[in-house]
């Protein structure tokens, strides 16, 4: 028998992604939930279900008022440090490869806070492959080996597989929680519940 | 000196406003926060700000599929009953009209609740007169009075002021909150925090 797991569906350019990628380890370890980390382009999925090219808090100056002030309040609340990006969203291709390299060798939750912080604390830009080498040398990673193994085929097929699989769970925003049963679950403020629901489905409850 | 206020600014057709109006009294009465109930009509500010004609839960098959099951989990958790109705959304422009006339007298919550009900627990259709006037007898009001008022001028003006008083306090959703201080908050899932927020700024400690 196994232990409850939860996909955690996340975007580098994604604000409450931030949130949820810098709480999801302490909060899974102490409800006792496995994380599968499940970096993916949610570009592709916008413009796909909702015909966009922009994030809809570009498109939609209400929307990104509220997303801006409402981070504010929950970084404040959560003692996270915030510096809002001066390029918004930034292109995270480069990190979302990088960060499937990581999966076997386990160090994919490292790099993807080190990501994070640059892009939302630091207002780095992720993008450049100078920062994202420091980044993979700060977190005691051979950076050109892979840069390597990120810009190979290998990668960009699995980052393509990982996107199309996200929209094929019904996926569209990020970040997204989804249990072994299938409960999908969208948005930081949904982190305890989702884990919650693993932890009651793999005890048969749900 | 005057107490916390907090206004919640809601749709009669929406989901998350049905939980948030269902919640907000007795969340309000622990916290120590008044109130000022404000019905609006989300449809013309969708479509003014993001050009739509219909609900993003219609539009984007993905987002009104998360949005069920989410609210399902969510009454579930409460203990509020919901039934899916058969319409959705249902014209709520009678349902706001008569929710001004009441502000007055004091019976507006009563009403909102009663109409959520209607529309939530029971799949009625809350456009209709007979219905509403159901409703309205059920709550101990002069139902045809009230019915008579809502069709007036004043009341139909008074609407659109507060629709438009939505758009300009940079409302795109709905429910909504707003303290005296213009803070904005999105979401049922943020009602705590807007009401945590209205008592900190109340104390001078906003």
């Amino acid at each position: 028998m196994t232990g409850p797991r939860l996909s955690f569906w996340y975007e580098f350019a994604s604000t409450y992604s931030y949130v949820a990628a810098m709480q999801i380890e302490a909060k899974a370890a102490k409800a006792g939930v496995d994380i599968v980390w499940r970096p993916f382009l949610l570009g592709p999925l916008l413009n796909a279900q909702q015909g966009l090219t922009d994030t809809p808090f570009n498109v939609v100056a209400e929307k990104g008022r509220h997303m801006w002030r409402d981070l504010e309040r929950i970084c404040a609340a959560e003692g996270l440090p915030l510096q809002r990006p001066s390029v918004f969203p930034r292109n995270s291709l480069l990190a979302a490869r990088v960060a499937l390299v990581g999966l076997e060798a386990g160090w994919t939750p490292a790099f993807t806070r080190a990501v994070y912080t640059a892009n939302f604390a630091q207002d780095h830009d992720i993008s450049d492959r100078a920062i994202v080498r420091d980044l993979l040398g700060r977190i005691d990673v051979d950076a050109e080996a892979v840069l390597a193994e990120a810009d190979g085929e290998p990668i960009k097929t699995a980052l393509r597989v990982q996107t199309k699989s996200a929209q094929d769970h019904g996926v569209f925003g990020a970040p997204s929680f989804l249990t072994s049963g299938g409960e999908l679950f969208w948005g930081q403020d949904r982190l305890d519940q989702a884990l919650a629901w693993a932890k009651k489905e793999n005890e048969g409850d749900a």
